[in-house]
């Protein structure tokens, strides 16, 4: 009889997350997706989240409320137009203003909540240091300094001789290497949603950061992006 | 004309945390409180927090909505028995029952978060070692870890010379000595609550670990506690 684990998935509906959830899944962990609800103008990931931990079978799916909006400070929870980069020159080093204050930190130490009420000792996270490297919560040294506060902060942790891990497998991912791996893996892509800036019927914009990066990877793959673009372009 | 500093104060309602208030304003810094609705049993805390900030003068007072209840796992959120110590022997080793999951992962987090988008790199928690031996997230290592987690994971941190700093002046303090630090600052303890269990109307239990360490506390430092307890006693 082998052994049940417990992992807890971040699930944002995206293309990097349902990914990740696809390799927990591989790697022999039972999923547990858990999404947010955190005043995100793309709000509509929740719906895509709820399909991909169907589609997936997750043994349970949460969708935890928690009001980062109120903080401000994000294009993408305040009123500050999402930049559209007509010039794709979305890889660069400064922090780009649709960053949220500490999102990946309260994120994940929810997710560490969760974890230890499941009894896991996994956590699984898309962050990726290529694609967003002006991010500071998505480099690899914020992911061991979060696991190694997570060995110091909970019962697990501190009692006994089971280590708690993050696992980040995308983080030294080009887009296009994703996008394979998830095709190996059965990923339906035609769930997920990358845009920061959809229609209302979800119709990504095509034209924001997300959305070039989900199209220059598609592109890179050699693979057809199943979804639809307001600009009509699968590759830009 | 002297630098404005602004700090985010965890604020419960307790005693603890409405000393560090009183420290950090004490410190010359412009306090921003922030208390949580995380599903606790002992809720009437947050109607403490708003009198002490309010009392207190504070810059903003924000009460966040984290429902921590839904993960479960613990008898401040769950239908677990708070548990009654005749003894008043609190001061184990064990991680207690009322031990929250990765509670104050999930607050320094969001406090964080705040710190971004108003300008400040100072945190106050009042955390304390001694008194709540148990639970590792009240240890030095852990507040060291944090505050490293932080300096990665924030514009702030990575970005320019300033460094986030996360004080915890309660640390090493013995609750007698927390109390006496609170009254040379003035600090007005009748508008705390301690108690883990208390009646509707908010008055503390005296039984609980919370009401032990509390009148243990006060009687050390030989101060009257000017709270009324249920079973009558001051001095237990």
């Amino acid at each position: 009889m082998t052994e049940i684990r417990n992992a807890v998935v971040l699930l944002s509906g995206g293309l990097d997350s349902t990914t990740i959830l696809a390799i927990a899944k591989e790697e022999g962990f039972v999923p547990y997706a858990i999404s947010f609800r955190y005043g995100q103008r793309h709000h509509i990931e929740l719906s895509a989240a709820t399909r991909i931990a169907e589609n997936q079978q997750v043994a349970k799916h949460i969708v935890v409320d928690i009001d980062l909006a109120q903080f401000g400070g994000s294009a993408l929870t305040d009123d500050i137009d999402v930049p559209k980069s007509a010039s794709a020159d979305v890889l660069n080093t400064d922090i780009p203003v649709t960053y949220v204050p500490a999102r990946n930190t309260v994120f994940l130490s929810l997710a560490l909540a969760w974890a230890e009420t499941i009894n896991a000792t996994d956590l699984f996270i898309g962050v990726n240091a290529l694609d967003y490297s002006g991010y500071p919560d998505c480099r690899p040294a914020y992911i061991a300094a979060f696991e190694q506060l997570a060995n110091l902060a909970t019962k697990k942790g501190v009692v006994g001789d089971q280590r708690i891990k993050i696992h980040a497998p995308l983080i030294e991912l080009k887009k296009s290497e994703i996008i394979q791996r998830g095709v190996e893996l059965g990923v339906d892509y035609a769930l997920t949603t990358s845009c920061y800036d959809p229609l209302l019927d979800g119709v990504a914009c095509g034209q924001c950061d997300a959305c070039l990066l989900r199209k220059r990877g598609f592109e890179e793959a050699g693979i057809k992006d199943p979804i639809a673009y307001r600009d009509g372009a699968h590759f830009s």
